[in-house]
């Protein structure tokens, strides 16, 4: 069987090495190309050791170079930090390339929003439009015919899903969004920095960025889309002392009593056809081992008679869906691949 | 010197283990007695083998007898459950025994409320109005001439310190008040059930109880009285895969524009004279560790402009501070000691 | 495509869940039966709620029988505790089913040494001679044609794999070999026990069984047989804070000096066709991680000239490789399947 | 109450950071200077926020300076590394101080080993015979008059204290001894590297520097006084997930038959005075939580009959007792204080 050949450029990350561990094992991608300055030379399995046995692990890195990716590879995934990934985007792009950003560099429809969030002028805003952002449920259509995807951050994931039914059908009030979303420490990239280092980060809890995180604005953006508003909410971030998963516990106010079996009913119905996405029965919430390694959504609903309240609780893994993953499933439809091609992941567990 | 003799009815949990854990070092307090049918005539080191080579560690185990322990201790630690706690309670204060009860048995002052949430007639509504709710920063001088102290619950202790400064000084909405909390796996308890197996906590995270946690009365009592009106919280409890430590984020709305360092002075002055509350600097955040082992409450502040919302963070040791720890403390005040005795230790790093 | 129906007999353990974690995504094995008396009647998915969306989750839970198993299934797997393990296989084996028995039952040849490790008469000590001891790497050909597959013990299969090339080229005194193991905590089972409470786990370290486990014998039975000699080994296990992994580290004497090159290079030959074994470069040490969810057995090699001992140090996924992965691999060989169909399986890291 | 006032030279490790946690509730050693060219100007609790409230939090870091320590100080504890201690060493004594060296520098007797191990010249070999090698329980009398300690490291510790009976009393074959030696990630220090990153260590296992590690000579030179012969062992270190704990467990030969129960006997009277010794009933085994934060050594013995081996297990807190608690209860003996002054700590369970 003919394969599509990839590319991987950025290779010392986790959102990288989670690119690896899929593309390893993908029936119709092939990774053919890795680039790393640092690293050209090696074969991949010399970083990623676990990939030792696999055809994946025996690709040479390269030093990045824009005509050398597009002979090799039809599409490439960025995995770059914001900033850098713009101006490969451009470059790639120009030859010829399909390119999933896994960096915020084209998530923000508003270079403005962008630049005050980011503290970085956008060199590349004409390219903004073009940009997809790489949500299958919302986005499945567009993704199928983009040569760029905006791929989401792993905190907007898990909260845009989580409220895109409510928000759609009017159940809450647009001015009084809470999200309290707790990840585990690979969202904090590979860097060797002190903060996360194992003692630092190991048999604790932390709250970091509170009202200030830089996915606040791609999660208004989408929510108040989603809600037909200009939405502001409260987004606070927490560590977790895991590898992997967020679970985002969104706090929001019924416009109107009613019933938790009700509100089930019509996000089931919302997501009846979207795969990944399992509206939990009334009674049960997500954990996010059930979605370890996984492209799952799980999404949990509580109304709280007492305060009025609709809490939704929502898993995902970050490096996988929130990333890495739901990279892979944009670049499959932008290949004519089934969405869910090399990403039929059964959870692990324990 | 003298020391003043106490019992402990309840050796198989952790916070019964947490008490000896203490009291083992207690310049002033002697364990004299330990209780459990089940083990009775072992010596306590054969349940706490961390015990071996200190004198409470040879304490034999006893079957749980009112008269025995009135000859042989001046004041008892309940630790056993709720709904067994107050037999014992009446019996022990019959006997002319001063009792720190860690159940939730003398929390709430309306049997009623008691009755609704924890599914139980209260068998002595009558010691009800004797018992002073544990809380030092509160209620210190009241526990002085205490012969029943109720022992704070762990999630109200790190939700009360966090409001109470905003409430009684009128800072935020009282009908706005959103906890998210997390609490490490100890707070669950030592008993054999398989949803706290190590490989069903460890490397996961999970939501539970959401607005229906039984701790939410007991909150909703105390921010009640400092923010004079009745208050209805929405209280969400999660669970952490870590072993001790509470962090709560306090979602609140300001009733007029505040800057952060005013709160924060204004909370620095409250928590002037208590030697446990830690109000952190502007722009640090708590985290469990930083109190992992000890009295401390650290309390970090954020306002969101953009939202008009107060944060208030708090991180306390959920055995130490949110139980056994805050028992000696009580007991300390009753025995006519200082609050600290015993208790001025430095957090576990790392 | 037609596929191969499978049942699983026991899905309130660990190996259980890993089994429907593996077949939930086989391509050519499907899972049409789960039994336990005590949940029957639900779907899988009530018990395992990860498998949500996936058909496997969908299997409705029966009591089990062996009529009905045969009429469903071909083969079936087997993960109930010892003693309980040995009527199903001789029942099920009567039926025509095929059998992997992932228990102790058939591992060992000796029924003598049975009763005197595991405290039990043998009751089908006849079937003892058809069981095929489930290593592929040493018995791949008797699975292809075995009805009843005897699955190695976790522990066993990460000292037997690291020591057969040493063993069979005689570089090893057969009489001085100590074997310091550690477990991750889902190898004790999902039995609701004190000791494996997440706090009484977390955080810790300890060893236990030290020269007394019970798989002592499969091991010496094994390597006896590669060694060509009678060999006692000292194995000593311990557990580790972590779900899944085996690491083990081997302590021999050489009988003459040897590089560690050398050494490397025979390694490497010996398993040059074994998919999943990975002989590591020289001055490389396997990690649990790498191994993670997969079928791999890393190896790696040092030869301390200063003690005159080569160490060889393993690693694999005790539930995967050492249980229910290693189990789908015997039934894939037992069905005429290529051994690793629905085992290629990437590492999940981090 | 005159206390003693002492210095830190090195705050931003794990052990000098453990020395906080220790000196801050310390009743007769009060620190007076902390010295850190980069952060010099700040107070302590600038960069251990957990020393809030404490004393020792608002000493004022410096740049370090001999004649400044001198006056401010009786006693330094240098928490640098080695290769750099041994200049601040000479400096500081020359000044007129007592100095606990924290470091490797001064532990070896013989400057040709340290070279051989470390790979620098020793630039104060005329220092190495004033070191007293601070291991209490073997040099506490020469401690009381030290001016310099050599503290010992923390697997040496381990090793040493579990081997000590056996060997003094010939209990064991001198020639054939493997400690296989397990450690939390503090042992690592705190420097910002990618492999001590959380999700590097978190939920994995490793071995590294097998029969290579730079404390093998330590144990090996205090291993061959007690047993008064020439001891090489093979010492093989690995890296646990937590925080703090080694766990030893050490494979030596009996050389004549002889009971667990006598050998138990034997290693109680051996260390009836130690206090921090505490020698496990037969049949118990040590578990890092129950020596966590603490200077405990715990130590089990098995004697396994079928291969006539003696196995000790030993477990210690790798910060406290294995580094800067250790220090400390030298730093007593040379100021005329009781061993366990600011000693008698509880351990952290769970």
């Amino acid at each position: 069987m003919q394969t599509i050949p990839v590319g991987l450029v950025g290779v010392t990350g986790y959102t990288g090495m989670e690119l690896a561990r899929i593309l390893a094992v993908h029936p119709s991608l092939t990774l053919t190309r890795a680039t790393s300055r640092a690293e050209a030379g090696k074969p991949l399995k010399a970083i990623y050791p676990f990939l030792e046995g696999f055809p994946a692990g025996e690709v040479a890195i390269t030093a990045p170079n824009a005509a050398d990716l597009a002979a090799s590879c039809r599409l490439v995934f960025l995995a770059v930090p914001h900033g850098a990934a713009m101006d490969y985007t451009a470059e790639l792009l120009a030859a010829g390339l399909k390119v999933v950003d896994l960096s915020a560099d084209f998530r923000l429809l508003d270079a403005g929003i962008y630049a005050a969030w980011y503290g970085l002028d956008h060199r590349h805003p004409a390219l903004l439009p073009e940009a997809v952002y790489g949500l299958p449920e919302l986005y499945a259509e567009r993704l199928k015919t983009a040569k760029l995807t905006a791929n989401p951050g792993c905190y907007p994931t898990s909260v845009i899903l989580a409220l895109a039914p409510a928000l759609q059908n009017g159940l809450v009030a647009t001015d009084d969004i809470v999200c309290d979303s707790k990840s585990g420490a690979s969202g904090a990239g590979r860097k060797a920095v002190a903060p996360m280092l194992f003692c630092e980060v190991h048999d604790s809890f932390r709250a970091y960025n509170l009202g200030k995180h830089r996915h606040t604005p791609e999660i208004e953006q989408e929510l108040s889309k989603l809600g037909g508003a200009a939405i502001t909410v409260s987004f606070n971030p927490h560590l977790l002392p895991i590898d992997r998963g967020i679970l985002s516990t969104i706090y929001t106010k019924l416009v109107a009593p009613m019933s938790v079996e009700d509100v089930r009913q019509l996000y089931a119905r919302h997501y009846a056809d979207a795969p990944w996405v399992r509206v939990l029965p009334v009674g049960k919430l997500p954990e996010t081992r059930f979605v370890r390694g996984t492209m799952f959504c799980d999404i949990g609903l509580v109304v709280d008679p007492r305060t009025g309240r609709l809490i939704v609780v929502s898993a995902i893994d970050n490096l996988c869906r929130g990333a890495s993953g739901q990279a892979v499933a944009c670049a499959n439809l932008m290949s004519g691949l089934p969405v869910n091609a090399g990403l039929n992941l059964a959870p692990m567990m324990p």
